[in-house]
């Protein structure tokens, strides 16, 4: 299971939080709930205030909960933790239902304990994360309970959030999905582009293979059986068959499956992923999972105060 | 209109880069593009390649077309020239159909001409970047459409992607939205968990209105006409109305209408937009044109190498 | 009460620390402080010595006292205590006089304990931060103090120290000041080149209100009575009113008083700010307070080592 | 003549234009001066704007004067060159009177050419450095003329803005004044708190010179004639003599001059300045020339537009 | 061929030359080819050095040589051309022996014209990149020259200077090198501390296959004969030979070879690494060639000035 | 003894682990240590996996030995202990040999003891730093023994790695020697490139005296004795002795030893190092300390797990 980095991940915190924070504040926040008419104490209350510095403040105390509010996969709990507590160490946050796990509508999912200020200050960038990785374990879930019945996995895509990648990667591990490269610097994949720039497959797998070292897998996109056997035969180690009809997967799985990996690709969808299941690939790859997946409802509302 | 700083824009930009790139390289292009037989030349093309350096380099030139694949309004075309010149100043993009409007499926959109290899290791971030922000703005744009005969304006929210809000309030502005404020900082919102923190919405506002300054606006959420009403009395500049019916938001424009600013929120669709908008709110606002708009469609060839 | 965001605030310590450590270190304190003529040992407490490392030290432990040299009002004490906490966490700061209060010539301000080399070593940027925010408190706290008699407040201005605004902006508050705008990104404020650039207040301001969102207040600076109407009648929501003498400030608070804010501006000093407050304008803006406000004479002194 | 790291003063100016903009904008420059009724070139004005890129903006035009409304030196016209610059590549700025000059009240000192958007939103940073870094200037050879009669050197110290120390420094030598160490990194300087934690300056300066290399110069304070000659039996470089009457300052120079260097500081003004420098030390040092100058009065006006 | 991402570069020169320049400047340079008597120019100078600013200088012109002074394989012009030109884009670098060739003693490799003082303070830091790169290179080189006359690569590992890994990576290129894994994020390796963690090989290789996408490659340290076919037989891609004798290599290589891909490794040096060469392994891996090559002896001297 | 500023420390190793881990992951240790068959348990695992976040984890724990394999000194023990404990607060340290001792091979040096997984994903890093840092106080012993009976001492120069200079002149004093200035900006080195540039030695010292405060030493390379001459009568505080034969350093430390301090550089070896400190000179200094240290070899075995 491929972690995040935690240096990498309090620094995509730290921008969004500065997104919503500029170099000062939450002016509703420090106004509501930190308001004193002493005003020596309220001078003092101002920089030790629990969303400024996590020691000794002595700012009211609350309790939240994170409550879905329709049925889907949750992903991102340890970000939601991960946002609270860069604004107050004193915030605890209680996960009730893990990463990976369904939810129901209605069900509760986090409790988050600790200083009132920090805790509705963080409250929306945390719901910003957790809706959206959720909504792509959601939507992967979706497929991947599709495909289950064939050996067939479900392969994410380069196509994610700019500046999100590895937390949406994340997202589709705890939907099911298993994750293709990371990057451009992590394998080959030969794509139609790179076909015309160097004239053919034969050409660009030679190419790539007198560069490469041993470490590096390649891909190769097919549009027809033909590339497909050209790939093959050129020693690609997955073939992507992109777009290409259910007949054509079965011709091209009867001839090359297991002894090259392949995988289909192009507008895959709920209404057509059994069927390519079907046909034997070994790999279903899909962007929309992350590109276009709808955020999974959740709320958060004090319930102590 | 607002802008977005470029400093802030070339750092999303880059991290976004690195993401895919990390510190080394797109193998495949790299070995693909670049590739010569020639020893001594080849080591020296290693570090010219144009996706490395802009001076100098020879390598192969061509010419790419980015091409709507479904119908849409087009956001972000600053965005994708940068990051093709973040990889090479030697590339040049035409924009054939400007922000904000409308392309209809198989439309060019823009022209990207200049050395194969960064082109082509830049393309699906650019990508990436153009499909999410035009169909934030696509989305948007349907909802605007709907609310046009009524003097409504739609707004968004801060239910964006964390790290990108600059970006996606620029979308929502070429579909035709409106930005509501941008973070924390820069406006207050009394929302239902500050009213139970501080007691009641008198008492939330008569602490804001003791610490803001005169250039801070304030907005209030109510949950009923008697809030709506408190709100108002107490100086609130805009009231936002949360999941009320259309029979509320008509009693309480009756009563406010023109005194106070008006916005309501909560589920907005195609379904209700324009039954809401006809009740005489003044704005409707809307978390889903962001946090849930599916990306355009949209894709990169290469027509010339 | 606006805070300051934590992370921004390590920043800013940190390339103040940069500036005055380099990549190593204090020459002077490593010297002399951990000096041990057993070489083992001193090897071992170069890497060990806690201006580097807070965890296990056994260094020299001290008291050092802050201490006014003159009378003022304090400001910066949470930035006086991150800044010796940044260099081990091992030191103890009790504040004896919080920010805000005024402190008399002679009176101890706060106590610093811990482990004596990090403390030397923080000592000049400590005071150069609490000394700076203390002088603007006082030029503040001066000028208020001559305006509490009226309804009237002291604004302050974007003539800020470059990279250090937030924390000016706090000792404007601490000294009884109110908060302007924080920047150019949460408010409109019209001035006179902008005037020059449209061709008329009434353009610039009907420029401004077709783009901004129903959350930005719109200020604009009026050289006389005419052009202060002007604003008014096309609905701005402030008007600075510049360098105007008393006479004529008294004629427009006749006629726009209670209908608009007024603020004036303009070489405000102690000699003429009552006279000006008694005009009745609603605020007073002055940028002296920040950008030439003398230090408060502060110092800092071993008592116990 | 010490410079500045072109890309630590980048930082530096980029940091001070987010405080301003934060990731966004100049909402009142963006809606006024590239207003256009025409929906759709506004769109595209929208991100082609010059404040944002630089590459092709057809933007309005103009020019604007920066003018000396008292008399004094300047110091920073090349920071103001770059904040300009970084906004927009098309601005030129030609300096009229040079740093290290004399200018008087009304004289035109920086004339700003290029398109109106971006000078607008660049204007008040690039006042708020110069007027910071002319102001120094200006208190420093305030000092320096009253000592330009003996042969003795205006120093300055490290307590300086947070962030700012190079650029003061740099001003301080535009003042005619001489630039003491720049932190705690290269150079040893022995004070009272330092004595005290060593048991004396014997000891301290044996501490020492038992540690740095041989590159490094000693500067010991000393509170009497005592110490005086204790710090240069043992070896000091440079002998602080801190808050001595002239009388105490004559005994010592007496003694020692021409066999180390001897710097007095301690309250030095404008008062009392000529009189120490007559007593013959070889430096007297000033921590107010930076921390409590006040900023030289300068404006920005558009003449052209 | 793997490149180098040019933000990433720019970043590792520029802490580079933060290491060698501070926030300030080169002391000696700047007094040195910059002086001028004349005291208002000389300010001007100042800040107009071609050190820092790039624009308008016109600072004394001057040529340098890097020159060999012992023989040895070349990497790193692009990184050096890179150092000089961050300094001043007024210099040029004609590379007169490019990466990847031999140099003999004496002969010129790099003539670098332009503004002489950002030519001076670039120098070391330039030479210090050349030198160490190259002398990667050419340690790499003498290895690879010894195993030519087999079908063997020489690969590279991670024990490589913190911080500078992709252009140590690209320095054993150019020596003739393949490139192993990036880092731990784009391979897996099963090391014996891994095995030790999960019982066996079986098992832990079992559980990767169970976590990691298709398209990772799974490289397996064997210490006999018995791990490299349980490796093998559990579908290692690679199987590591480690510190094995040559009669321990033959007798797998005669199992194994052409089933799986073989590396040698431990102890590399150029007495061994033929006789292990000829035992039929593909690959032979050595650390120190990145850890413990020394520099490439190399000097710089002005030739015109 | 120079210390190492803590927050630069903390991003020379965030960025190293940045180079092995990406933003991601080390693939093998995730995948190998925190298996888990249990699906919703492994799900949390994921990310509560030690090398993640550090709170709260319960993965398996372990210890394991860094060890000697060949003699040497040794440093860089809390740079060790700052990589581990990056990746787990809960990672214990416990060093048996200090930095500055001598190990031998095969003696245990440093016992790391918590969770298994960011134990195995940062040992590599550790051993990075370790090795280099020992072989350059390894080879920096080697020459200070050699020189012990003369009072001579052992200088480095500016050529380092660049990016970890400040560590390698903290490995240099372990090894006992001494370190010259750290950069550019904190002492003034006139070398042969200088003179050419100046025109001569006596005007290059006279520009520097005319510009550099009192803080600053003059260091003045000489290539003969009348250079050296040159540069004392001048006012240089040590003169560089480059590349002399000990006949010339003879004749020149007869006249000006005790005068000023004399420094011999120029192919230091162990072959000349006696030889040259014989004949009287103050310093000599070695770039091969730094720029040709071979690692010293260490290994890192688990023992307990």
């Amino acid at each position: 299971m491929t972690m995040v980095r935690i240096d990498w991940l309090d620094k995509v915190i730290d921008r969004a939080l500065e997104e919503d924070l500029g170099s000062s504040s939450d002016l509703t926040t420090s106004a509501v709930v930190n308001y004193n008419n002493d005003l020596s104490s309220d001078n003092q209350g101002d920089h030790l205030n629990s969303s400024t510095f996590n020691q000794g403040e002595q700012g009211k105390q609350g309790t939240g909960m994170i409550t879905a509010k329709e049925e889907g996969i949750l992903a991102g709990s340890f970000v939601v933790t991960r946002v609270f507590q860069k604004l107050s160490d004193q915030i605890n946050c209680q996960i009730l239902i893990p990463d990976g796990q369904r939810v129901l509508s209605g069900q509760d999912i986090m409790q988050v304990t600790g200083p009132l200020a920090p805790i509705l200050t963080a409250e929306r960038l945390a719901l910003n994360f957790y809706q959206r990785l959720s909504g792509i374990a959601t939507e992967t879930r979706k497929l991947v309970d599709l495909i289950t019945p064939y050996s067939c996995e479900l392969l994410d895509t380069r196509k994610t959030t700019p500046g999100l990648r590895p937390l949406e990667k994340y997202a589709v591990r705890m939907g099911g999905g298993t994750n293709h490269r990371m990057g451009l610097y992590d394998g080959v994949m030969i794509k139609d582009n790179h076909k015309k720039a160097s004239g053919s497959i034969t050409e660009a797998i030679r190419r790539v293979k007198n560069t490469v070292g041993p470490m590096v897998k390649i891909s190769v996109e097919a549009t027809n059986q033909k590339e497909a056997e050209e790939a093959y035969q050129h020693g690609a180690d997955i073939i992507l068959l992109d777009n290409m009809s259910t007949n054509q997967l079965v011709q091209i799985t009867k001839k090359l499956s297991g002894k090259v990996l392949l995988e289909a690709s192009g507008n895959i969808s709920s209404d057509n992923i059994s069927e390519i299941a079907r046909t034997g690939v070994d790999y279903i790859s899909s962007g929309s999972i992350t590109h276009s997946a709808e955020s999974l409802d959740l709320s958060f509302n004090l319930v102590e105060f």
